[in-house]
């Protein structure tokens, strides 16, 4: 983590909770969208809080991108989770937030880092919400750290213009399931906004949404496999248009992919503003979730292949492996230059 | 189900959500009240969808009426609850809701229909909510289909007519308490404990307590003084005795003393741990609020004073004066001492 | 604040969460209520984790005392509750938490200090929920420290003493209904109407309503039978008039009519607009609801029968016989077509 300092306000945030029953499924481990909700609102009090150490227009900061996310570890009921976050990088309108989760056992006193997130966050004007202001920039420790963190700025505009373009298609469910089908295990689930789900400025939190999606997405793991899931990763998700109050949010899954180990599910996320309605619906968030199967000690178990049926599910497989494959290699790099 | 169809939007929706802990008893039998609500989320959102599918006003459906509804069979923590729900008449002013639901056990596969219900919603303006806005028109599948909706659209109406009579009648309890006096701010709440509620060991945190205690003391001050009120004190408060998760909690309010510009009101919680019969009941914590009530600038407003009615009242008035009397004089003397 | 260290852990912690709508009135004032429960779950979690720091057994530690709290300021809606706790003092059984609460507005970088608060809590063993543990003494910056610690430790023990005699009590109501009658199981709740219990137009979801009216009539029903219950049937219900956002609901709920395998209860909700005094109360809603009693494998057992007192509850009595036969005959009827 970078030790970026901003000159006006100090940079960083310390939330922790202790996991309740709700926070968990029945075997006690927490859900994996529990964490990225509380990753997410630490990310936007401290996005927020910064963004406004300035003259001018008061503003909110909503979420842009969350980066490629792994859960390094199982959280359990009566853990206290530890959030810690900082502010990173900052470009004319957007700041990154690095996020750290830490789940600690208050009886043993053993500490795991569980989460290490990336957030990008955009501030919009409370007088005008499709305004973006102008971030204040932060001081830097070094050169190098401002190079790195520009570099990780580019690659995820990059990125982020790439799927602004896939994000229309519809999801076309199959008719027949038979077990291990992707028609099988796909699932989804609708929710009205309510008024504790936004910011100040009436859009959803995007924590609120990744927790949604986190949900539909463990439903279509345990029907394929019907066994205790957790989530092991999140692929970086982009956020291109707010979802405001009253929108009714259809959130679906679908498996596209399955290793000896793992799966890999597609989530969807579709906003309907139901009373506007020349807004149309429209398709707000795409992202690809990655579950384990455990048995009761909290191993591994294999995970049953999944069956394809046409073209496109063979397509999307392949596409799955490909990422599957990537995010082993980068682990394994990673690992090396750590030893 | 009958293969009703709109002409311009699919009449039809599906929600579906795991069933969690809060949602159950303590058995692990969901709540009847939270498939209603369930049931009643989906039929909204169809019937709000449905009503703004033309030009005109921007409306929202309000539920007028739910038919007798069946739980066919109980549903627990861990199963997924599927709600569809359509569209199968309308009025020109009413929409009539079907609503299915099925409990699915995603571990063994095993699906049941829980239960069928009808609802009718009425849509109301967004600009003036006394308005009621016409409904469009959905298509039937046959003349006969057509036909049934309206003989059940006849028929609620006549009920909905004869209840009205009933229903609209003031509460008239034997004898109404006067403004001002204890009696006629006076009150209570039953709150049955959860697994949210509790710590590892099951017993309930004491802010879950406290909340509730916050929460009746509150509407005791408003309903005494009709204004904004907000928390000014807490007296100390003694937890002698360890409420059990499975229990039911009774919170009751009473205000015991007005000074110009505040209200003291005394809170009692009583747990009864029901099933284990032979424990019985027992008072588990009372403490002493103090609020002041506030004009639309946050400003203190005068308080009303409390009419006293007999010995008690009175005795508590003088017991809750000495104690204010004890508070000012102390935060008298910590002022002087940090100057 | 003492600066009081702990020789094996830190013994200071930090929460913070964005206030939302629902932790505050109508008006955006935040309930003292939501702050008491943040304060409680930071001293919980600082009170358990210090009194695990030994070797022995596991342990969670329960809230014995909270000392006088005064609310400084009002909190609002989008402002961050900064909840900073430290460990103040140590008896033998017994720990001492400071709390600090400061409330940020994040847009204009303004603090302040809402609260300050002093709990006591007693750690319990995880083995054994009677069986109190030993408590890891903290080293204190200087005698003086130590020594006034002792005095708030003598003095609420004291304080404590006296008060558990009164609160001993058992629950002495003028005169104790008799068990199986209408009155040993009559319940009521009161519900302040929040902003998510609201659909657009700022009127309550009638699926919010139905699940109170669930949440009282299930508890009648416990109370009459004392084993596991599960709605059966609801009634139709009507909706006549609207209840809006800032109302006061109480709900209610009485046995009428008992089976051998069956219970009814009556449910009411009056809606009281609170601040529109002049709207004045109403009756909202009626209802029916049926529930059964049902042994540990789920089957159903029997119901001890309503004992009856007065003209008034054999009327209503009969009545609910009649709406139990019709139903049972409508049942059969559907039957015999299905057959």
């Amino acid at each position: 983590m970078s030790s970026a300092k901003s000159p006006s306000t100090s940079p960083s945030i310390q939330i922790c909770r202790i996991m309740r029953p709700d926070d968990a499924n029945i075997v006690g481990n927490v859900h994996g969208g529990t964490i990225l909700k509380m990753i997410e609102e630490a990310g936007c009090i401290i996005g927020t809080r910064h963004c406004n150490t300035q003259s001018g227009d008061r503003c909110v900061a909503a979420l842009a991108r969350v980066e490629r996310t792994d859960f390094l570890h199982p959280m359990f009921i009566g853990e206290v989770a530890h959030v810690s976050a900082e502010i990173s990088y900052t470009s004319k309108h957007s700041v990154e937030v690095q996020v750290n989760v830490l789940s600690e056992n208050i009886l043993t006193g053993a500490k795991k880092v569980t989460n290490k997130a990336a957030l990008w966050y955009v501030p919009f004007s409370i007088k005008n919400m499709d305004k973006i202001i102008d971030v204040p920039p932060i001081e830097y420790s070094s050169p190098e750290v401002e190079e790195e963190g520009k570099k990780r700025y580019e690659s995820q505009k990059m990125e982020r213009f790439e799927t602004k373009e896939r994000n229309g298609e519809l999801i076309n469910p199959v008719s027949i399931p038979e077990p291990y089908t992707v028609g099988f295990s796909q699932s989804s689930l609708i929710h009205l906004v309510g008024p504790s789900d936004c910011t100040l400025l009436g859009f959803v939190h995007g924590g609120v949404t990744m927790k949604l999606m986190d949900e539909v997405a463990g439903i279509v793991a345990v029907r394929h496999c019907k066994t205790n899931i957790v989530t092991a990763s999140v692929d970086a998700i982009n956020f291109h248009r707010k979802i405001m109050k009253g929108c009714v949010i259809t959130v679906s899954g679908r498996m596209t992919f399955t290793s000896n180990k793992s799966m890999e599910i597609e989530v969807f996320v579709d906003a309907d503003p139901l009373v506007e309605a020349e807004q149309g619906k429209f398709r707000a968030v795409t992202a690809f979730f990655t579950y384990i199967s455990l048995d009761k000690e909290n191993r591994p178990l294999p995970v049953p292949t999944l069956k394809l049926e046409g073209e496109d599910e063979q397509k999307r497989f392949e596409e799955g492996k490909v990422r599957y494959l990537q995010n082993k290699a980068k682990r394994l790099a990673e690992k090396e230059r750590q030893q």
